[in-house]
């Protein structure tokens, strides 16, 4: 992949200027023909992407799921006019299609989602695609080795998001030569000037010091940006950065480096165009990829999962982090990642057995589920794991990962009240609310070792975003080695036909609401117990006979009373189901340091409170 | 505040030492009798603590609320016994009250919080002191010309978090001299190992290029330690980074510089404190801080809230910006901050009559919220605006507030599909279920101008986080300039004593939810509307009316269906009140690129949606 492999290609530095005036005219064209959309911010981008396209990508549109394609991010995704414009000139898509950009029903969203067969990863939310880049390189150089490339079409204003540094300093460390992160530093934000304006030395300086090559040049210049792309292909063992000083809106004067023209079409898209030379119709050739075998993950299928005996104390961490060990080795396509946190969320089980699929990411939890979602849009299969408290820290990617509709295996440790004595910094109280409002995402919180082995072993082939919340202490195991438990579905733990009242609780709850029972019986109290570990989807048919049946509900939650289990039971009786009386049990202080038992008990949610307010919802 | 100045202290570089040995043996012996906790961590950072304690801080411990104090953040808020035990050394806490560390009822937690009174923001999710230390020096330096320093203490592997980037780049750009960063190099995080290591070159490099000056020493020697000090204390236009190179648990054989010895106690703690000299009772004299006048406020408290005409259309987020400028004039105390899309949520109106008061933090969410927590810790009452589905990006800092009871107020605009064509990156749709699950949180979403008004007035003085949730469209105004809104209120729009369903909508769906009503009147069905401003508290006693008057429910949010408005809704009802029959209508779908109406239309929550479900409830 040296210069002269691109000599032969169609485009000489001439056309490909006129080629990079052809994507201006077509994002001012798109934009104005939604009434909406950045073309300013596509304008300064032009010869970049003309270059690449024509010059140093290697991409057969005709495949897009080819091993072999170079990827190409646009982590300025409100730049998605440019990114359209340039499928266009590779004759992935009509010019009628270019003009029906952010109109109802369109592929051509305001900003890239894989509804486009081109587009992988959804940006939009600023100072994810590089994150997302680096999972990408990371997958084609370490996990197989892939000859692709991953281009990265940065914005000057994201790389104030400490995201985009998490991902310098993850790139720069593990040498990431396939990375090239082009930076379009146009010096206008969304409200006016960035930081750095044009000083192109601040932006190199940060980022040579985070380990990686950098390229300052004319971004408007075709062929300096042509050789820095080839010095971005040819610089081994760092990624190359390309800081490029460009103009917003560059070629038409009503906008070109004028603030106050972000985010909207230009004043006069009819003079813009003519400005710019009125319209064309290049097609370049892209270069196809190199001829590449898929990897093949192999595997031993048959590896069984690991078998807890019932009455033995294992921890759900544990559990997890031995039948994901497991898992790994059944499945070659199995991937772990982890913040630095390895030995409490045991997925350093897995690190042990698997180190080559075992991503360590640091305290960088950003980083770490942005290296999933990159994993994941190369076909393997990402396993994210940290503090369950600690994933708020990704709420934003989690959320873009959805919309991108990302297969993603999200694992918090440490749920609620029970860790003890560390104190609520170390608590996730939120995860559950948080996970469950993502779109089409599973939600699962199992009680058991045997349970957790199941349900790590079935999020593997769900859909979307499945995230398993696993507790810190040991619980007893109450299932079975052969139970099943599947998604969607519950266990009724304790029932008979006269029952008064329904306990249900999840993980640690669940031992409660049984201890709740045993006391309960003492009392003549008829209390049936349901083990909601599937909080969504949630089992709206176990539920509504139990409510049928008994009336009368009590949730016990190690979360805030917000947005988790109490919630995920009431969606069962939505759309005019006859709901039950219902106590909800939660944490609704801020809790100090105490033991767990403590803890539970200060929260209200261990059995002597679960038996109480059983107690007094059959009473009233 | 020269070398001199400091002389007259009681510890020579001897008795320094000695302290050091002191804060140790207190550590380790808090965690022993703790059971649990991070003596090792505490160990690393003793010299370079009492050296600041004897030296460099100035705070007068019996008057915690001094404005002249130096600040003291733990930004590695696991070496808790490290501040315990120099709090004890201070005379600020009781040899006996260190030795109740982590037990239930003390205040000394696991991890710092506010309970105790010198303690000004929690700390124990890595990578937030800085940040809020940045928020801190800021208004000592920007808001009030207040002589006070901040020093925080770091640790390495904090340093992969992306926050800390965002720190190292605001206060390198702020120039923030009167804050320094003290780096525990210890070599060794959680579960191994640093990327970096001892190599102090590759912070420094990285650290210096944010703009910082950095000091590269021994931890352990106290004269490079007190000379680095002072380097900080008198360094002009730059934050100082103290790089110190550490070993994690020093002096102590069986742990220092160990792996595997991570926050548990020490395995022998009385061989331990033999091996540390034994325990020692030093007390040491903290320096005064300068006299100081508390800042005076000002404003003119009797300036007019915006007032807008019945009928006329204006968006939220505009009466947003216009109502937060006028308070800005009644009240010197309030600043306000912005993800450098000011124009967006119009926090830019409040910039321009304001300009010494508004902090711009560019694309930065995390440091945008932890900039707002520092200043609030200071006595200012801070807005903090961005798109609200970016906050997102803040979700563990504002998690970190609430546990430390921090009084924010937070503002997201550009909420729900009803953005229109931007589409789903940009659209909030999580936000509710985030903002509701936080700790002691308030959450409001108007529908109109002078409702925004009057709620932005009243955020002021709420205790905890307080969120407003903003419109990206004009909405009419419904509302007459003189009405009221209470906090945990709701406003009944329509009302009949033969009601046979309730409506219940807030923002952009209270006016779908009005007209609904309108079509279900021509179908001869009498519908209750009702404005749920408030969807934290929620008016429990107006719901709980209409349940038992209408029975039937509709709500309709631009949200998803988990965590937002029906949940809120259904709160009411806990604790054995008999539920509504409840249909839920909220945004199921991923949505794409279309205008605000199609958007609203496609996700079942527009007028025709709202009385289709009502017919039906009905019906049923």
């Amino acid at each position: 992949m040296t210069r002269t492999a691109t000599q032969d290609l169609v485009l000489d530095d001439a056309r490909i200027a006129e080629l990079a005036q052809q994507l201006r005219v077509d994002a001012v064209r798109a934009a104005a023909a939604a009434g909406s959309g950045h073309p300013t911010s596509s304008m300064s981008a032009a010869e970049l992407v003309a270059v690449l396209l024509a010059r140093h990508l290697r991409y057969a549109f005709d495949q897009p799921d080819h091993p072999g394609n170079d990827h190409l991010i646009f982590s300025k995704g409100h730049a998605s006019p440019l990114l359209y414009a340039a499928y266009k000139a590779a004759g992935a898509i009509t010019d009628e299609e270019l003009l029906t950009f952010r109109k109802l029903g369109s592929r051509l969203e305001g900003h890239p989602t894989p509804r486009l067969p081109w587009v992988e990863v959804a940006t939009g939310s600023l100072g994810q695609g590089l994150p997302i880049g680096v999972g990408v390189a990371l997958a084609g150089k370490r996990l197989a080795q892939l000859p692709y490339r991953t281009w990265v079409l940065c914005g000057d204003s994201e790389l104030a998001e400490g995201s985009m540094w998490e991902a310098f300093e993850h790139a720069g460390i593990e040498g990431l030569d396939n990375l090239t992160a082009i930076l379009d530093i146009n010096r206008l934000g969304q409200r006016g000037p960035t930081r750095h304006g044009w000083d192109l030395d601040a932006y190199a300086r940060r980022i040579r010091a985070f380990g990686w090559n950098t390229v300052q040049i004319d971004g408007h210049d075709v062929d300096s940006v042509d050789e820095a792309m080839d010095t971005a292909r040819t610089t081994r063992g760092m990624p190359t950065a390309i800081i490029a000083r460009t103009r917003k809106g560059r070629g038409v004067v009503a906008v070109e480096d004028r603030e106050g023209m972000h985010g909207k079409p230009v004043p006069d898209p009819g003079e813009a165009i003519r400005e710019l030379g009125g319209v064309r119709n290049l097609r370049v050739r892209v270069q196809r990829p190199q001829e590449t075998e898929r990897p093949r993950y192999g595997g031993a299928p048959q590896a069984p999962l690991p078998r807890y005996g019932v009455g033995d104390a294992v921890a759900t961490r544990t559990a997890f982090g031995e039948a994901l060990t497991v898992l790994g080795t059944r499945r070659g396509d199995v991937v772990t990642l982890d913040g630095e946190v390895g030995d409490s969320t045991r997925a350093e089980l897995f690190a042990k057995e698997h180190p080559e699929r075992y991503i360590e990411c640091y305290i960088a939890e950003q980083q770490l589920v942005a290296a999933a979602v990159g994993v994941r849009a190369c076909g393997w299969t990402p396993y994210a794991a940290t503090f369950a408290a600690f994933l708020t820290r990704a709420h934003d990617f989690l959320r873009m990962a959805s919309i991108g509709r990302a297969d993603l295996n999200v694992v918090g440790s440490h749920a609620g009240v029970s860790i003890g004595e560390d104190g609520p910094s170390q608590m996730a109280l939120e995860d559950l609310a948080m996970l469950r409002a993502l779109h089409g995402s599973t939600v699962l919180y199992p009680c058991d070792a045997n349970q957790t082995a199941r349900l790590v072993a079935a999020m593997a082939d769900r859909p979307g975003i499945s995230y398993l919340r696993t507790t810190r202490g040991e619980t007893p195991v109450i299932y079975g080695p052969d139970e099943e438990f599947p998604v969607g579905g519950c266990k009724v733990l304790r029932s008979h036909p006269e029952d008064q009242v329904t306990l249900i609780g999840a993980g640690v709850t669940a031992h409660q609401a049984l201890a709740a029972h045993d006391q309960l019986v003492a009392d003549g109290v008829r209390a049936r117990v349901i083990d909601l570990y599937s909080v969504k989807p949630v089992d709206t048919q176990t539920l509504r006979e139990a409510a049928a049946l008994t009336g009368r509900f009590v949730t016990v939650e190690d979360h805030r009373p917000e947005g988790g289990l109490a919630d995920a039971v009431l969606e069962s009786f939505g759309n005019g189901h006859a709901m039950p009386l219902l106590t909800r049990l939660a944490v609704h202080t801020v809790p100090g340091s105490a033991t767990p038992a403590e803890q539970l008990h200060a929260a209200g949610i261990d059995a002597d409170a679960i038996a109480a307010a059983a107690r007094k919802l059959v009473a009233s």
